[in-house]
């Protein structure tokens, strides 16, 4: 199941015939050390895939940048993001939205929104109906963070957290501060279990 | 289901004819511009309704200054106290008494008690069985609060959260520490959640 | 079912006749009213007892020297380790271990390993089945101290925690990092706990 395509763009462009000094060229020069120490800590080159899922019933009324966050964010947390997916707040559009990353092969789904107690608030129903596994650690990671730094949302949130196949998935709550909260305490957590899931299937 | 009275003997007395200093005046006066915006924040004049629950099996042991703490405790946390009840610690009577605070439109019930391990704490099943939805984050925040102040009891408590028809139910350990911890904890989550309760009722 | 036994080796040896200073005889000699006070708080001067269950596929490359921190950790938590077992990750073999304690009496059992999310990872499901309650506080604890402390796996860990007949059971996490920082966590809970029960089987 690893579709994971190593980045072929990423090949360093080659050099322009000029001077460079000393100090820089061993910035440039690939360090063969450093990637055989890489790749026995099971540091793989290849990034890892992670996928955003914006419940909401008001889709207009999400601000485009929340979008651009959530890429940026994912991005700092060393993930290639394949892209932010905006889903109406319905039980089997959540559902389906992240099967249809899970079959990808994505690394992570994260799912924003409708963790609350509104009657419209199914994400955690939908996401539990998916998972082979909950994962209660991380799900309480979360809400342990918000409620540290006042993301009341976070806090309280019905959220839950864990794996789909070998995929990852967890529920953020909605507020700018949850989500930011969330992206900082998630990433440590995301790639220890990831690092898990990739040695289990290499096992097996 | 909204049987909450606005409290009619709240305006203000007549002002007899007298000097005020000018600063004064501005406290004596109601803010037109404030009472806007609490509304708009959803922010609602009438004062939300608490009930306390104490399960015991020895209602003479109980100190009656419990009852004085939780009603201390609970108007400073805003709550008008509609009583203190004392049950027995069996399932039937506990959940009997959340029910009633629930029909009878109470935005909180906490219950105090019966969430340890002998063989008659029953209140975290109790309550359960009462619940529409649990908010495991809420239980989590008193156990985590409960653990960094020395409450045991509340660190270990099996003691559940959730929401049944439009009221917050919460379990509390029955320690005084427990009590004081999670009534500092609570306020801010539970308030959250009113207020989230409160747009939804408005919506349907 | 308290089939412990006073450690009747523990009378301490006929003082050969020599000259011992004021100061020491002080700690030679038994402090009846220390002895009376720790009765009524509950304290039992006989040691409670305590097993470990280190889960394995391979029991080979489990370093001896885990059981010897094992022990050591115990004892420092006050226990009598009735000793450190090893089995396989088969969920029969873990319940197994788990039971016999639970029929021998002991006050704590302590399982490392099996937590994660590999296909082999099974000990919080045989753990649950010989659970009488779940106590999620435990395990909330273990993990909220293991994100302070960097053991990752114990913050994820799927880890449960409850009570089987009398006996204590605690999943806790394989790395040495969740070892110590669990064995840190745990000893107030699990005494507290343990009080509890046995103040329930002096009432039944």
């Amino acid at each position: 199941m690893s579709n994971k395509k190593a980045s072929q763009t990423d090949t360093s462009q080659p050099l322009v015939e000029r001077e460079i000094p000393d100090d820089l060229m061993n910035i440039a020069e690939p360090d063969a050390e450093f990637l055989i120490a890489s790749e026995k800590e099971g540091r793989v080159p290849t990034q890892r895939r992670a996928l955003a899922v914006v419940v909401t019933d008001h889709p207009d009324a999400q601000p485009q940048d929340t979008s651009k966050l959530l890429t940026e964010l994912l991005s700092e947390a060393e993930f290639q993001v394949d892209g932010v997916v905006t889903v109406k707040a319905k039980k089997s559009k959540i559902r389906q939205a992240i099967e249809t990353a899970v079959v990808g092969g994505v690394d992570l789904v994260v799912t924003i929104g409708g963790t609350g107690v509104g009657p419209r608030d199914k994400t955690p129903e939908a996401t539990a109906a998916v998972l082979d596994k909950q994962l209660p650690g991380v799900a309480q990671a979360l809400r342990s963070s918000g409620q540290a730094c006042g993301a009341v949302d976070a806090c309280v949130s019905r959220g839950v957290s864990g794996i789909s196949g070998s995929t990852v998935v967890v529920n953020l709550a909605p507020s700018r501060a949850a989500l930011r909260d969330g992206m900082a305490t998630l990433p440590p957590l995301v790639h220890f279990l990831i690092t898990e899931l990739q040695k289990h299937s290499l096992d097996g």
